[in-house]
């Protein structure tokens, strides 16, 4: 820590969300680029692997190995899931933690190990971590050494739905949750499916019913609730590089009608600085949140008497993972929440 | 009628759905294209409207009054809804005719004027007409002079469920149907949420609880299921130019299992040369369908029991509606019901 | 102007450089939104028409004549070209003016009636504006009252080719500049071929010998080599919607080298904070400035000996545009000239 | 052969130009599969591999080993260069060739080792090729056993300037030829830059000035010339799976004119069924010959005096390579020239 800067390693500079995160943490006050790994790319200029960051004075690729730790304050973590553990085990008691993978978000061992198909590797550590969904988890975050940022799914879905079900305005049961992404939520892996001419002009559903996003969302769900929630989650992949929305069929409780709803999430969200509820009659885009951390719900009234469609839409990068762990990063280092995150939406 | 031809004319030929059906049937051995109109481009080349045609030789532009109606045997009508009622009711009666627009599909007068906002003008016509899903209508289809050709998302809808409800694998509460179409959906008007700029790299929904497609599902799944149905319908626009995919969340009947809708969609569609149900495990993509008349079906397990996903996918501007006019185009008049659709969907 | 803020009119919101200048001056510390003028819009919110700017706390749009020039201290027009003279001489005199529009860029009046098909209607205040390619003319642009800002064609052609004429690095004849723009470039009005549908999954040349931005070309060209300069001039719209690349096929003066022509643009923009010269073996993208107000350039060897390809990439709404504005609006006032600029390129 | 059916084995049916020669060759009356090669896929059904051929009867994908080359007619070649010399010199002499790859175009060894970096491995082979641009070999065509397709951007430029060298209406020098391709141009192989989320929305050259099909353009050229030509080629990666562009910037002979060059072009072509000519005024675009064999020239004025520009538009995957070596076939064979290729371009 340099006066009033932190000085953060950013591990896994060469993925997207890794990028991301130095995109928006490049414009932050109190932000020291410290350390920048990348296992495949150690050696090289950020430039190189990223021309678009060509402007930035930052140090260069490196392994883990070749971190000193002794130097860091804050650790940010865009590594896949299952390569993390170990690696944030081992770090100094003293680095506090924004972990982007999956590694430290499902608090029960077993889920973990049936959803990602391998024990985990540090337990111990997973009961301490915050889940890091900012807007329902302060006063956690806050006090944390180590934040498990949400998915990008779960983020746009918990912001949904969340105070909705903790506020019985809409039950647990047939829970509809058909979900699209941008192509980036698929990573920067090397996939046929992903190629600009097999995803391009087209849509197709993918993991339909088994895609690791649905345990989470089920956890937290649950905690909203009170009682165990299961969901139907459909994911469909969409022939766009960002953005993410997921409409939410559900069913109303009780007398509560969609103006009820509407005005219920309109009042949860009054004072938050990213989250908007629609007006009657306006409609939602993931045009309109693109490239910022903002998230945009829409509540409409379902021609099915009962029931109402609820739908969120956030940039699966910002908000969905690199945005979400800078505000989370504010929070745990006492910044100013929004710092590094007034980024507007890009449209067109 | 010239030797085994028929004298084709085609309403709207400056239109996508217009177009379309020129492409498909300049391909058909008994087709003769005898008259094109266009409204606001009467006088032009068709190869000046639609350059892709130029090596056609096809028929000037004209206006519907300067079509000699004597020489025609079969009209395919793309105009806009309501601007085509008076006119199909004022051709010399035995020309047939093959509707692509939304004119005649509505049986009830007042739904029709409840969803397009002005009294029908042909309601003795309207009586008559066949709904012109071939698959399912097809001995009332060959023995009709007017075939109201089902909308793109209806027929993707009906295809995919029409059969399980009739045959009671599913039940008619909460049917949720999460829908999903590229920009030619939208027709060729100019609006400004069409632009390239504003429509690619997003996703939107739109209608939501109000598309105009809600109330002929209605219409014919009720048919289907013998008792009135009411349907969750969410279409969103997708930044591709063609295809249509519909997600749609059911439930299981009694004992059924989701093997047990997909044996009987298998065995409903075995016989069908447009219609194909996958295998489990195979995912579908609009882009295994685009330009063919080709419909693709998939059943997959939900994680909230007695639930199902039923998807199906479709180009909504062939199946979806120039393919299947013609389709109906070929029983109406005798021919091979496949000639002119023989067509591979185009990858990538 | 309020404490160290001046009152900013935009003229022309609802266009895609209005917004896009809205959204970077949003983040400048010394410019507050006085008025907000469209007018098909006039009486709506911003946020009606440009969603993605629904965070901002912004008056309402209204018409020209409903602005108390008073108060404003600086106008930016994002009006068409040929509405905008009139409007721009009736401003009261110690209003400054960031003109987007091509109304004041071309010097010579039988020129500017040739281009643009009618006599200018402010000959006197063209004369005085000066053309506002900042890197190339920054002390005129500090003191004058009006700047014409460029166009985005020109915008790019002038940073590659501008120092290396007037440098006589390369020669003025067989200037081959094939340029590729995307959607964006042909604004937000309604047309046909800028349809999703339509320009999706295609490309086309368009205005080839006939693009208003060739004789602007020439002109500044012109000043640059000191004698004529006549340039070919070929632009293809490109399926995305921001970005904009000049491939320049050159002929090398004399002994210059690649390595020569390199080193002068690379010498020529050393201390620049947006023009950025890439070294021997760096691809340029359009991707790698998205959004941002930066230039790139590459110097690339020809098979053909004695000629070089000079490549330029810029966002067009930014560095082409509502950027260029604001960086020009920066030094009219004072401020620091990177001041709302620093936003970095977005990728993916 | 059976009946008036040719036995054709494709190798390499899991390459998009192996998968495109099936598309189109599945409608042809004549031709029969017999054997399709896939190394990494052998074992599979086509279905598997390429979901939109799913409705056709086809035999599996094998190893090459596995062919029973006694069975074969005719071999279809789609594999990626340097591996195919050694497989097809080892075929049965009876057996007929069309080769996609760029293993037999190149006439000068020393060019060809220079140009894919190793020797190649069929001298003698590589003598008899005839070069297969059906239009402008057809005699060579008819007579071989072995014809070697044109890449793709030969197969456009050529088209485009051949006749006009021969006939001396342009020079031979200054050539320009700015290129154009869409994604599917770069193979289905797995690269980060041509990931939707990194290819898409952008714009970038590639291969400037060191491009493999630059020698192969020199050689034809220069055989139409009767004298040495060599090229400025500067190929760009555009945002769309199908389509090139090459953008000709040429210098007129004598008292050639614009008009001159459109006569002799149009001339040429008159009896061409693939190749089309427009009139003055009218635009090119890739949409309007998307998935045919199709092919477009137009001719424009240069601004500069003397100067012309000539652009032509294929479909890469059709025109530029399977629709191209079905045209070959098809002349091997003495069948109907155009059979298989009817298809329509598809727009939108």
């Amino acid at each position: 820590m340099t006066a009033n800067k932190v000085n953060v390693c950013v591990l896994g500079a060469s993925g997207y969300t890794g990028s991301d995160f130095i995109r928006l943490a490049a414009r932050h006050q109190n932000i020291n680029f410290a350390a920048l790994t990348a296992h495949t790319h150690a050696g090289k200029k950020v430039a190189e692997v990223f021309p678009h960051l060509a402007t930035l004075d930052l140090p260069k690729l490196t392994t883990v190995d070749d971190v000193d730790w002794s130097d860091i304050d804050v650790v940010v973590c865009g590594l896949p899931h299952g390569t993390t553990q170990e690696i944030i085990a081992s770090l100094p008691k003293d680095i506090k933690i924004a972990d982007m993978s999956a590694d430290f978000r499902l608090r029960d061992a077993k889920t973990y190990e049936d959803t990602y198909g391998k024990p985990h590797q540090a337990l111990e550590l997973q009961k301490k971590a915050a889940y890091g969904l900012t807007e329902l988890n302060r006063d956690e975050i806050r006090n944390t050494r180590l934040v498990a940022c949400p998915g990008c799914f779960p983020t746009a879905v918990l912001l949904t739905l969340f105070p909705l079900l903790a506020g019985k305005h809409i039950g647990p049961n047939d829970l509809i949750i058909d979900a699209k992404s941008g192509l980036t939520g698929a990573g920067r892996g090397l996939k046929q499916n992903t190629l600009f001419s097999e995803a391009g002009e087209g849509l197709s559903p993918y993991g339909v019913g088994t895609h690791r996003h649905a345990p989470e969302i089920d956890q937290e769900l649950t905690k909203a609730f009170g009682d165990s929630v299961v969901v139907n989650f459909t994911p469909h992949l969409v022939p766009m590089s960002r953005g993410e929305l997921v409409t939410c069929h559900v069913k109303l409780c009780d007398n509560n009608t969609v103006v009820d709803v509407r005005e219920a999430l309109s009042a949860h969200y009054a004072s938050e600085p990213f989250v908007r509820v629609l007006a009657e009659g306006a409609m939602l885009a993931t045009q309109n949140v693109r490239g910022s951390n903002h998230c945009q719900i829409g509540v409409f009234a379902d021609r099915i008497p009962g029931r109402a469609i609820v739908i969120g839409t956030i940039d699966n990068l910002v908000k969905g993972s690199a945005g979400q762990a800078l505000q989370n990063l504010n929070l745990m280092c006492g910044f100013a929440e929004t710092q590094g995150l007034e980024q507007l939406p890009m449209f067109p």
